[in-house]
C-alpha cells in the first residue's frame, strides 16, 4: 500500500513517534524482496553481504550526520536505553570509585537506581525541589574526587527540560541523548559515551545507538556476562550476536533522508522553528496554557503545558486528536498537555498545533 | 511491491532465515498505515491501544500455538538469546548453589561461558569428545546435588544435534529452543524456563521469547540492575521499557500463519518430511556426502553433510545459489554444508535442495 501526506495524522507521541514518509515507504516496497535478492533483509543471514552492507552504511551514516571523532565507535545495541542505564554502571563504575549523576526527570531517575544497584551515587543536582522545571546552571557544577564519570540526561521528555550547555569537568560525561539525538551540534571533547534509544529521532524501538571512546572501552571489567560488556560489542561491530538488523536498516534510512535534508544543522533550525511556534502560542494566550518549565531549558523537543485544568487538557486532547493531531496527553506521572516534535515532525504539524491552541484559548478562555 | 513466490529463492540460512511471505507481505502492505490509523504501528506509542493489542495478540497467539500453561508467563525481551545466556545465571544462580550445563556445542559453549562468568557450573557432558556429533543418553542425566537448574540446548545449529528426549531431573530444566520452537509439542513439566531468540521460527532478529514460571520468578534476586531482573519484566508485561514493537507485531503474524497451517502438529510433520528428504538424498549418495551425526541425534532443523572434499563443498554451496537455493555453506567454524530447514521452508525447498544434491552427487562422485 502507498501511503500519501493526506492520510497521515500529526503524530506527537514521545516516542515511538513520527518517523519520515520517505523511509517508511522505501522500507515498505523493500520488505518481501530486497533489492531483488528473492528474500527481505530480515530474512538474511546477518554474515550477508547484504546486512553487512546495511550496518557498515548506518555507521557511517552516523558517522557522517553526527560528526562522529575517529576516536569514538558507533555501537547498535539492542534493548534500548533502559538496558544501557544499568550497562553503563557495569562497566563504567569500578569497585572504590563513584558515579556523578545530575537527577533531572523521570529518565535520570531510572538511570540512578541502576547506578545504585552498581555502586556508589553522588547526587550533584536533585530537581526534584523544583519539580523538575529547571535544570543547573552548567557552570555550578563540579564532578566528585572520586567519580569516574558525570551522567545526564540531555533532554527529559516527560518533564520537557532540555540542557543548553554541558559542564567543564575533569571526568568523562556520559550522557542519554535518547531524545534529542541528531537535533543539533555535539562537542564530543565533554563525552566519554552517548547514548539513545532509537525511537525519537533515528528510528523504530528496540535498539539503542552508543558512541563511546576507546578510552572508556579499555575500562570494561572483563568479568562480565558476554552481552554486558561494551569491549565485547566493538570487537563485534555491532554483531557480537545476532542484531536487531530491521531497526539497523532504518535507521540507516533514516540517517540518508536526514543528509538529503541537511543533516543537523537542517535538523537543529527545524527543531527552533516548530518549538518556537508552539512556545509562541502558550505564551500569546498567557492566562489560559502555562508552561512550567523554566525558560532557560524549555525543550525544543517536548513542549509541555496546562490548561487551565484536568477537565480542559483532557477535552484539549481529544478535540485535538479528532482534528488529526494525535499523542498530545501529558504523560501519566505528571498530566496535562505535550507535544514531542522530533525531526520527522514536519512544521506544518506545529503551525497546525499552534492554530489548534489559539483556536481552544479563544473558545475555552 | 508486491513479492511474488516465483520471486522467491529457497533460502537455507541458520538465522536470520526465511520467513512465510504471506506474513511479510501483510507487514510490507500495513508499515506505511497502519490499519487505516495514519500512521505506522512503528510510530505509535506503545500504550496505544493498538500496540497494546498487538502485544496481547502475540502472547496469546504463543500462549495457543505452544499450548504454555497458566503457570508460565510470556515474555518478549529484546537482546536475543545471546543475552538470556547471560540473564539466565544472573536470575538463577544465586551464591552457595551451582548450575548443571550440557555442553552440546557451540551455543551451549557461549550459555556456559557466562554462567561461568556468575557462579559454579557442572558439565554433566562435554560433547567435545565426540566433536559434537551426538548428544548424552537422557536417561544417563542426573543432576548435581547442589544445582539450581539445568540448562540445555535442545537444538545445535551448527552441530546440526537435536535432543530427542528431555532428561528426568529434580531441578527445573532450563533449555535454548531458539532454533526448534514451535517444531515440536513441549513437556513444560520438565521446564522452569524456555527460552528463543525470535530469528529462526517465530520472526525477525532483536527480541527473545522467554517461557517462564512463576516459581522461577519468585527467586529472581532484587539486587540486579532494571533490566536484567525477570520479575521487572513480567510485572510491566513485556512494556518494562519501549519494547521492539516490529518483532513482536511479526511473531503475531507469524503465530497467526502458523495456527491456520495447523499448528505445531502441522510444523512437526513438515520438519519431518523435510529433514527425512534430506537426510535420504545423503544415505543414498553414500560415500559422496557424509553426515557426521550420530543417526539417533539428527536435527530436524539443521541438516549438515560434506563433500568428499573442501573445494566440492564450496562448489556444492556456489552451484545450488546459482539455482536459487542460498546459505548451503556451513558455519565457518566447522566448514561442510548445511541447509536450515525451518517452518517457513516449503516441502519444495527441500524437495529442490535433494534432487540437486543427488544430481551434484551423480555429476561429481
Amino acid at each position: 500500500m502507498t501511503a500519501t501526506t493526506t492520510d497521515r495524522i500529526f503524530n506527537f507521541s514521545a516516542g515511538p513517534c513520527t518517523l519520515p514518509l520517505e523511509v517508511l515507504q522505501q522500507a515498505a516496497d523493500e520488505l518481501p524482496n530486497y533489492q531483488n535478492n528473492g528474500a527481505s533483509l530480515i530474512e538474511m543471514s546477518h554474515r550477508s553481504k547484504q546486512v553487512v552492507s546495511v550496518f557498515e552504511e548506518a555507521t557511517q551514516g552516523v558517522r557522517d550526520v553526527l560528526c562522529v571523532p575517529d576516536d569514538m565507535h558507533i555501537l547498535f545495541i539492542g534493548g534500548g536505553a533502559t538496558f544501557q542505564f544499568g550497562m553503563i554502571p557495569m562497566n563504567l563504575l569500578p569497585n572504590g570509585k563513584s558515579a556523578d549523576y545530575i537527577h533531572s526527570g523521570a529518565w535520570s531517575k531510572k538511570a540512578i537506581a541502576d547506578a545504585k544497584a552498581v555502586g556508589n551515587v553522588n547526587l550533584l543536582f536533585d530537581g526534584s525541589d523544583s519539580n523538575f522545571t529547571t535544570l543547573p546552571d552548567a557552570t555550578s557544577i563540579k564532578a566528585s574526587d572520586d567519580a569516574a564519570y558525570l551522567h545526564v540526561c540531555s533532554n527529559e521528555t516527560i518533564g520537557g527540560v532540555q540542557f543548553t550547555d554541558y559542564p567543564d569537568v575533569d571526568v568523562p560525561i556520559v550522557a542519554d541523548m535518547s531524545s534529542e539525538i541528531t537535533s543539533r551540534p555535539i562537542d564530543y571533547d565533554k563525552f566519554g559515551l552517548i547514548y539513545a534509544g532509537a525511537q525519537k529521532n533515528i528510528g523504530p524501538a528496540g535498539c539503542a545507538l552508543v558512541l563511546i571512546k576507546q578510552e572508556i572501552v579499555d575500562q570494561c571489567p572483563g568479568n562480565l556476562i558476554n552481552y554486558l560488556n561494551y569491549a565485547n560489542h566493538v570487537k563485534g561491530a555491532s554483531m557480537l550476536n545476532t542484531p536487531p538488523v530491521f531497526q539497523v536498516y532504518m535507521i540507516k534510512l533514516v540517517m540518508d533522508w536526514l543528509k538529503a535534508k541537511g543533516g543537523v544543522a537542517w535538523a537543529q533550525q527545524q527543531a527552533e522553528t516548530r518549538s518556537k511556534t508552539l512556545y509562541d502560542s502558550v505564551e500569546r494566550n498567557n492566562g489560559f496554557y502555562k508552561c512550567p518549565v523554566d525558560a532557560k531549558y524549555r525543550s525544543k523537543m517536548n513542549v509541555v503545558f496546562t490548561t487551565p485544568n484536568a477537565d480542559l487538557d483532557a477535552a484539549f486532547v481529544k478535540e485535538a486528536d479528532a482534528q488529526g493531531m494525535s499523542g498530545l496527553k501529558g504523560h501519566r506521572s505528571v498530566g496535562g498537555c505535550r507535544a514531542s516534535i522530533y525531526n520527522a515532525m514536519p512544521i506544518e504539524g506545529a503551525e497546525a498545533l499552534a492554530s489548534f491552541m489559539d483556536a481552544f484559548a479563544a473558545k475555552n478562555g
